[in-house]
């Protein structure tokens, strides 16, 4: 089944476009925002062991869960990632890997290699070499999605992404444009600073309607919602990662934003 | 140590400035350039030990090992990964992470406290999101390196990095501006393709001396030596993956490359 088909039907089957964002971040890692202490011994155990439940917590709201490589890769093999992927799946979630992968031609491959062996529906790719056509194709070979990362909220990212301008145009429409006639199965979009609702829907028209859009930086970062749904369209995913696992009822905050993104 | 100095003692010591290019492909991922069948059974072992063993050929000759995240990460989890870079350093040569990292502040705090964790010298770092400067600051504080994507070979990449301009400049100055000012320890810029003697001078001139130019492409992708010395100056890492690692004898070929890159 192609990427969009899963995302429609995951969409049907949860009736809302929560995305569960997992950053699990280890006790020493940093001051506020972490596992608990209690739970940690071995600390692969510990991050699979929290992801495991966060994902239990999520299985009958969320339409996706989105695992972000950089707190989760250097301390869950492939073995480990199976274990959650399956999870995911068993109930009716979409697996996402947030990868932001952004190689060349063999390099991207191999990470679609092992993305592949770990069931992952779909992964996020950062196009600064470009290549958004050959990774497309790539990825689509594997059964793999592919979302470009395209406009980022933080302020930097407004100087590389809309002041750049290939041509004239900003380098974010151009992504947007690579997007749609590459094929690749979304992008993703800030939802806070300087991204305002002109920019969403621009980055919309450019796409088209058939392709996702994933919002990153909904709860702890402020992203409006409303505001994410008049611009986005239909076809959206909107993620909720420390609002949610770090919370001491993360179910409850996952049942309160599974409301907010019904659809 | 600063991981300047770490270079100088390194280069010193080795007369060199190869770099070895870990990508280990497993055999049933590609067509060739895999390990071969017959020394895999557990792919994580098998992975590990090839790496051990091309570290060991490598001990007396390469000034600096760089392991592709996308060909290692999911098979070998941070305990696995120290061993690696235990190796490197007991060889005294510098262990740099090929992991293009490009996310927002927290994601890429948390690649950086796995990196300390697995006392890595340096990492690539991947500026589609900006945050040059942030990230530098970051990655200084765990006294890692930070080598920034600057300009690639590949044909897409003269797209994105040079034709693409940030007021008049083109992206790759930018960036390698940025580098200048935030105190980064490098750039890696392709030598093959479109990318000539004279983009890798103006990168040169942009960033200062007292930075390294990391050059992948060299062997298989073949990348010319002489142009790179010849532009790029004395400080800088000329990486070498392929052409070695999958070759009967590795040593002899590492060899042979250490003689072409002596300093």
């Amino acid at each position: 089944m192609k990427f969009m088909d899963k995302y429609f039907k995951a969409r049907k089957d949860k009736g809302s476009v929560l995305c569960l964002g997992l950053d699990p971040a280890l006790p020493d890692q940093r001051s506020k925002d972490t596992i608990e202490k209690i739970y940690c011994g071995d600390v692969s155990d510990c991050i699979q062991q929290f992801s495991m439940e966060m994902i239990e917590a999520a299985g009958e709201y969320a339409c996706a869960v989105k695992i972000n490589s950089q707190y989760t890769l250097f301390a869950l093999n492939f073995k480990r990632l199976q274990m959650l992927t399956e999870s995911i799946h068993n109930y009716g979630m979409l697996a996402i890997l947030d990868h932001k992968l952004g190689d060349i031609g063999s390099s991207n491959d191999s990470a679609m290699y092992w993305m592949e062996k770990c069931h992952f529906d779909a992964f996020t790719f950062s196009p600064y070499a470009g290549n958004i056509r050959e990774a497309t194709e790539m990825a689509h070979e594997r059964d793999l999605g592919i979302i470009v990362l395209d406009l980022m909220s933080n302020p930097e990212a407004e100087g590389f992404q809309k002041k750049c301008r290939f041509n004239k145009t900003p380098v974010y429409l151009r992504v947007a444009e690579d997007v749609a006639t590459a094929g690749s199965d979304g992008v993703v979009v800030g939802a806070t600073g300087h991204v305002k609702e002109k920019d969403i829907s621009s980055v919309r028209k450019t796409i088209g309607e058939d392709r996702i859009m994933l919002f990153p930086g909904v709860g702890v970062q402020g992203g409006d919602i409303k505001k994410i749904k008049e611009s986005g369209g239909r076809n959206i995913l909107i993620n909720v990662g420390r609002d949610i696992i770090y919370e001491k009822n993360p179910r409850e905050k996952i049942v309160e934003y599974h409301k907010k993104m019904k659809i």
